[in-house]
């Protein structure tokens, strides 16, 4: 059985590597993928649409996924099975809402209250080697989900606010959900917004960004804009985001995530 | 076999991935959990701190650590025996101690000076590649300790000064041990050493860092302080440790590992 | 079978979780080993040295390489197979060759071009994802090469200009190929080279970099050079390399991949 995990954890610290020894403790036949564990520190928004966009990549099994600023407060710890027959472990802050409905929706959710599937005693602070990753590593054993705790109402599970651009005529508002390290700066929006504002591959785009103004263009990639133009494009999880053929837009942007940026087609 | 593994390598080169090539050229069915290979470079107590800390979580099996500044140098090349029969290879400068200690203590010490368990020619700069990979590879193919090399005396092993707390009447003179990804400073101090100096969930202290005061509060758990709060609670390995709620602790400190801090329980 | 997989991904996103997925789901029995995927971006000279370098110290397998700044644009796509049976995936940049001729040379190569072992669609931007992971998998599950395109031309293929040094009379002016975490400059320069200029360990040696002059001494290891001393040693993949003995030499020369510096032995 895979179990996927995402974190925040960075992997500076042992973090990572010691729940890898905790699931392999429990389930010693289980195989891990790391989708990734570099998600900036407690942005659970931010790692809600990695794992929503990487899942349809990954083998169906168990997806670990921890960014939990909430830990040690109210927040439940939940899993979850989605409508496809993935299942699902990690904080009820929203994080696997976005992926779980990519793929069927919530089919059944339980919170981790079985004490028998954690290590004890359960820290207050590290939830993920005490809670979370035990107890993917027993679902991956075949540990029935409803085994590790009562039922819990979809409907009552945390919800992200996932930001909605303003599409207008020939002009969006957009926000940055993303910049990765080639400094490519993922938009909220999709080629539907796209030809809502009429911005098809060569068309010109003026962009502001906190106050500057900038050019760009569309296109389909980045061999076809010139070396130093800034470019829109769709990008391989379908988001529309900036680009600098050869350099790095975020850095020429100073844009990062949560900013918001304009643009407008250039008739 | 389970092959634990954890350096100062860092993951920007490819020092880790080519000792897990060397490791499965030798052992194909060994399965190696990188612990961590972020220990700050040539930080040979921290590295052995983070060792002892985790080894509990890791399955029992071969525990491979290379942090490694005398490399070419007159330090020996080690594989030990603990009294729980983990396994260990590292140089001998005092990376493996604290964990072998905590577990039962040395039962067996070899040096690794069996040319027909290295990689041939051995070079002068990455034993981690020519000696301790293949080591631990053959270790985890069942190679018994003592055809790795000689016995060396327990008491002639390499052991490093953990740096020990102050503690005074309400207030404490500890060191920084580690500071994480974020930011959480963890000292020096145990539950036990709180008890001694009298504080407990709710006491407030204050802090002295290179001539600065801070106010915090000992707390549970990082939900039971206010955002923006600095608090003083037990961490997930029973240190204590300085957090903000919310914010980078070791920021605001400017908190570096060797550093030290005061703490005074305020009445 | 064995993957071996070495990128400028980064470890931040989700690049490479996202392809061993998809390695994963294609080939389930598939073992990968990362490399590294810390090459700098876009740096196809220094994956290239570094697979030649590493390749020797894994197992023979599917070696998958990806550093692509022409993705979308009209290089191809290959596979590879040298002369010991070793098989290379990757664009048509360089990045395979030097390997692949360290090890009997190319015996056969070619395009990525069947469909049916791509995901589909192929997206523009991501082709390490939607073709090169796909034929990787695809190899490791006994696809003969031949089946992934047709084939190409051997002396067709690009390759890098690797830099060569000068060598004078008891001097030499090199350049940097390869910067590493621990801050040792490593030269495009051999022990013949050294030779050629008469430098050997204990000779003296006048570096200029950047206009700057530094005295260093020839040594076998960090070890016989005294702490903060410039040594020139031979490094594990036997290239020549700047050291400081516990220091950082590149944060002292101020060096980066791609400067040049002289050497010119000290009478």
């Amino acid at each position: 059985m895979i179990i996927t995990f995402l974190t925040d954890f960075g992997l500076q610290d042992d973090f990572v590597g010691t729940c890898h020894g905790v699931i392999k403790r429990i389930a010693p036949e289980a195989e891990v993928i790391d989708i990734t564990h570099g998600i900036p520190r407690q942005r659970v928004l931010q790692g809600a649409l990695v794992l929503r966009n990487t899942l349809a990549y990954m083998p169906v099994g168990v997806h670990l996924a921890v960014i939990d600023p909430g830990v040690g407060g109210s927040r439940r710890a939940l899993a979850l099975r989605d409508g496809e027959g993935r299942l699902y472990v990690g904080p009820d802050n929203g994080l696997l809402l976005p992926a779980a409905e990519r793929f069927g929706g919530v089919a059944a959710a339980h919170e981790l209250a079985n004490s028998d599937y954690a290590l004890q005693p359960v820290s207050r602070t590290f939830h993920g080697r005490d809670l979370f990753a035990p107890a993917a590593a027993h679902l991956a054993n075949g540990v029935e989900l409803g085994e590790l705790g009562p039922p819990v109402a979809a409907e009552t599970l945390a919800r992200l606010d996932i930001p909605q651009p303003e599409i207008g005529h020939g002009e969006a508002q957009a926000s940055v959900l993303y910049v990765d390290r080639y400094g490519n700066v993922q938009l909220n929006l999709d080629r539907e917004h796209m030809e809502l504002v009429e911005i098809s591959p060569g068309t010109r785009v003026e962009l502001d960004c906190k106050g500057e103004r900038y050019y760009a263009v569309a296109a389909r990639t980045f061999a076809d804009a010139r070396p130093g133009d800034i470019l829109l494009y769709e990008d391989s999880y379908r988001n529309i985001a900036i680009a600098i053929n050869g350099g790095d837009a975020a850095e020429m942007l100073a844009a990062r995530a949560g900013d918001r940026i304009s643009l407008k087609r250039v008739l």
